[in-house]
């Protein structure tokens, strides 16, 4: 620590006094007399203190409950009742003007939501009705409990294909349909309850780790499969492939060319054209964002008509078929918790649980953002959880907030959650009374409705921005699109968060360490690579650490740095310069270090003591500061070798090396 | 950063010159004017210079080349032998002195190798000659590769347990012990492989993370493993578990009652108390290490000798027996390249060969830190994997160097690596001429033998120590303590491994910001929890984050800064003081950043916008700011919104605020 600390903690003492008039002479530049500041420790706290402040910051760090400090009883039990439902929010100032907006928004997405629901539990090999189940009740569920005004909840493209992909690998849904949409329910509950338990136990950081790299890959995969699959119904072929990859589906496509139907090809073709040019009106004029959300209904109306018009001669052409009448009967009996399935329901449901949650927190936090209101993610959790929950008793699949539904519904100009009541509503008038109008849907239109969907999901835009940007992002999207492509749904995504890992634990591995010298006229400490102008100081290395030193990096960080002091001394040496003194790290960005890492600065004093070097350290952080005190390693640096700057350890040092 | 910057860039300007002169002012004190500095991008380089420099940095940060710069063509050839058989290094100048030296130490090592190697192959259910035949071969080896001058080599006790564990859980080595013996050999070489790859592809760094602490866990729980496997022997009991957890061989120890067996349990005991007071003479006088050195061999000379003359009395004391004569025999032929169990043979060699490794490193390191040389990781890996596959083909399982045979040759004055080779003589002779002599030897000795051998990995302090320092560094240790001894060795090391990557990851994902404020009569901002007399800056609020800005925080960091500024709008509502105007990043300690983490950059400045609050960024490191600057963020901070120092930036900001 310091050797002289002239001020005491009252600041009224004069800058410059004394003895320390004389100027310390550095290299070529006159520095004013540096006074020296103790480097403190932080304050003292007891193991406990600090695990509990720790344990807040891992879980609570949003200080969830800071509305309730300082109020009355009662106003707690409202604010209690706001936060457990958040309708509460809003119901009671509801007015005609927002339910005027949130009908038109409700409907808007109905149109979609029903095309929509058949289309995508045909993705996850279970029957059309399921699709139309899952778009009645979890909407009802979020309305009173999610805390997004704009989340449009239904199935979506993702999950579905994945809970298809992992419940087929084991269970045929054609030879047992009864077992298959078992398994269904039960991953969906198993979504749901570790959704929920992610928000109760405030454990939302995990889903942090599917980062928006990894993700870009993974959906751009994921569609590019999605859409293969459409191959079978849109070119009209029978006997396909149950694998998912992308070298089955293609050679299956090309074996059963005999079965590739003329009169679904085309009908396919034209209305996957239709959507697709809605698709890119909309896209270009953000205000016609109708044409878009009415597409599918009206593709899915348009192709019912034509082929229960021709009906006698597209006979070929595979339709819906008959829908049974009426709303979700209950499903809670066909719950699944024993026996020799358990384990592929609970993996199906926490892969399906985790994928949709991503969706449905990012795309609730994207549009919150975009309106500038803040979404509590442990409670969206706990909320998209506990809908799960409900609709696996409910004979619903996996559902979440998606991101086209809410697209539409934030354009359509939705107000409150409100419009998913309305999307409810709209689907239960189907489930009651147009379910007969399904009979003559022809297959071929739902394919072309999931591809029309799915298409946006590629996007080179941000693919090409992380390769400019960061080559190991890059490289971890890459990942995770050929993992999805060529191995498997959940090893591309195992793979990809694999990658993400290895490039923190590479950062902290391998850290940088800078060479600084000084800014010429300031006291200014610098990388000599990025500032030409700053100068080394003669008799010194002063090298920064941009890492903290932890037994991952302890032994690399000595040999470097001792590779630094072998450099510099050859340097020396071929220029005839003054000889090397005193290695000063600056230790600003070591946000942390560990036992390893404490054995390393001590065996790095211990060799650079050796070769008559004097080790210096400079600002270490509280943490750091806190552990050298414990440790007793402190007491190596007591006498001039802790500084709070490089500049005062410099001042200090030089007039005695 | 000192007080006063009042020197332009070339330093002959006057102090104080110009429009700077009314100084500002800030809280209570009055800075002289500060001129602001560029932060400055890194020089331009291409992808691929980027990448060759990151690669470089990975892979050879050691520079391993630097000898061979600059020198004739005949000193690179002489330079690069040395580098290959580091015995060239010493051979040509090896003298007579030396040769003392060394001859006593490999003597004094032998008397320890022989009964150790032994009693470790019996560890590794492998055949006591084997042990032997790994104390000749693989020395003789290392001697020729090896850049230790201390490492004592030969099988160790770790690495021979957890070979024994992985493959009797397999194979048995009663039943099969042709195959087990093949077994053995086939790990060992690709052991060997292993190693030798880890170290020519300069992967060494991988090692690195079985840190101290977990190691600390694993040893002390493998060591009481071990001594409860000794039971077995020490008690004389025939019929014994194969597992190795502590529960079963403690049920099998008391379930065997009736086994126990008194002479062996005398005899046991007696030989246990005689070789742990040795090693307490030794532990207590280092100058006295011959004696616990000496203490197996005379152990192992004694009980023979006993059961030998008493030998009509104890026939219930199980002996060695008889021990082929003559040197190792071939095993080429031996090693297993296909069929079923190739899968087992790898994956142990793989655990095995980077356990001993660690060990092997570890030791080299410490003894080459007492005498001040320096041990290349790589290049040791490279000879300890080139050791381990010579041995395959010669008959010895796995080898490394040992701890208590490198202390010894330590203090027994080794100065070259030609103390393995008297060693290796040394057994030569044995093996040719001695082996008859065991064949009274008693196995209750032996187990001694081991137990005073492992009860030193039990390292009560070094736990202690981890818990005062570093409480997460305590549970790593903690749970490859009890996963080894309730588990299994290789899931006790798995968790261990698991427990000190998460603690790298709760840092990244959890990290910590902290609430600056100035020190007066300074220019230096510093947390305001540690340093009682800094102050805050009215209208500014300056965070320090500590930490890279990474997918796994992004979202976090974006909460908690959000976070602050309510509270602090909170405080300065409650205070009555100046309305918050701008938010301070610094960014000093922020040594990465990814794609994630410039949209948080992006959507933090837009949420602080709308509530009219100023995001401004101080000293960004190299990488960030590059990719701050090709990300287009860095547009975002063009005007008053980037600066290189906190002080810079409150200067520069206050008049306008």
């Amino acid at each position: 620590m310091g050797p002289n600390f002239k001020r005491s903690l009252d600041s009224n003492s004069t800058d410059i006094s004394g003895d320390h008039q004389t100027p310390v002479t550095i290299s070529t530049h006159t520095f004013p007399p540096l006074e020296t500041h103790k480097v403190r420790l932080p304050p003292k706290r007891t193991t406990f203190q600090k695990l509990g402040h720790r344990l807040c910051e891992i879980f609570f760090p949003d200080d969830p409950f800071y509305r309730f400090k300082n109020q009355s009883f009662l106003r707690k039990w409202v604010l209690g009742l706001q936060y457990i439902f958040p309708i509460c929010q809003w119901v009671l100032s509801y007015s005609f003007e927002l339910f005027r907006s949130d009908l038109i928004s409700g409907l808007t997405i109905a149109s979609l939501a029903i095309p929509q629901g058949i289309s995508y539990a045909k993705l996850a090999n279970l029957p059309p009705i399921i699709g139309l189940y899952s778009s009645f009740v979890p909407p009802l569920i979020y309305s009173v409990l999610g805390s997004s005004r704009h989340l449009g909840v239904g199935p979506v493209s993702i999950a579905s294909l994945v809970m298809g992909t992992m419940l087929s690998e084991m269970i045929s849904p054609i030879n047992e349909p009864d077992l298959y949409l078992k398994l269904a329910f039960t991953a969906t509950f198993f979504a749901g309850l570790f959704q929920a338990s992610l928000g109760l136990f405030r454990l939302g950081f995990i889903i942090d780790f599917l980062s928006k790299a990894t993700l870009i890959g993974f959906m751009a995969g994921a569609a590019i499969i999605v859409s293969l699959q459409q191959l079978k119904g849109l070119l009209g072929i029978v006997h396909f492939t149950s694998k998912m990859q992308i070298v089955p589906v293609m050679s299956s496509v090309f074996n059963q060319r005999k079965e590739w139907a003329w009169q679904t090809i085309l009908m396919g073709f034209s209305f996957l054209v239709f959507l697709l040019t809605a698709r890119q009106i909309s896209l270009k004029k953000p205000k016609l964002f109708w044409v878009s959300a009415a597409a599918p209904l009206t593709s899915v109306i348009l192709s019912t008509l034509l082929v229960f018009l021709f009906r006698s001669q597209v006979q070929d052409i595979s339709k819906i078929g008959r829908l049974p009448k009426g709303l979700n009967p209950l499903s809670i009996n066909m719950l699944y918790f024993h026996g020799p399935h358990l384990a592929l329901g609970i993996k199906t449901g926490i892969v399906t649980g985790i994928l949709s949650l991503t969706e449905g927190i990012a795309v609730g936090r994207t549009f919150a953002s975009l309106q500038n209101y803040q979404i509590d993610g442990n409670k969206e959790m706990t909320a998209i959880g506990l809908m799960n929950i409900a609709g696996s008793c409910s004979s619903c699949y996996i559902t979440t907030g998606s991101f086209s539904r809410s697209a539409v519904n934030y354009n359509a100009g939705a107000k409150t959650a409100f419009s998913n009541i309305v999307l409810a509503a709209a689907v239960l008038v189907t489930l009651l009374f147009l379910m007969p109008l399904f009979y003559y849907t022809p297959n071929v239109v739902l394919a072309a409705i999931i591809i029309s969907a799915v298409i946006g999901l590629v996007d080179y835009n941000a693919a090409f921005k992380l390769w400019k940007i960061d080559k190991l992002d890059f490289l971890a999207c890459l990942c995770s699109f050929f993992g999805v492509l060529f191995i498997s749904v959940q090893m591309g995504l195992a793979i990809a968060v694999g990658v993400s890992v290895f490039k923190i634990l590479l950062h902290v591995t391998r850290p940088n360490t800078v060479l600084l010298g000084n800014i010429p006229g300031t006291q200014l400490y610098q990388s000599l690579n990025r500032y030409e102008n700053a100068l080394r100081v003669p008799s010194f290395l002063i090298l920064g650490i941009e890492s903290p030193l932890y037994f991952a990096n302890s032994m690399y960080l000595q040999e470097r740095i001792l590779r630094w002091v072998r450099e510099e001394e050859e340097r020396i040496e071929a220029n005839k310069e003054s000889m090397l003194k005193c290695i000063i790290l600056d230790m600003t960005a070591v946000t942390a270090i560990d036992t390893s890492g404490i054995d390393a600065i001590y065996e790095l004093n211990n060799t650079l003591k050796q070769s008559s070097l004097k080790l210096v350290l400079v600002n270490p952080v509280g943490d750091v500061m806190e552990k050298l005190h414990s440790s007793k390693a402190l007491d190596l640096f007591r006498l001039k070798g802790l500084y709070l700057t490089v500049a005062e350890a410099i001042a200090d040092i030089s007039p005695i090396v």
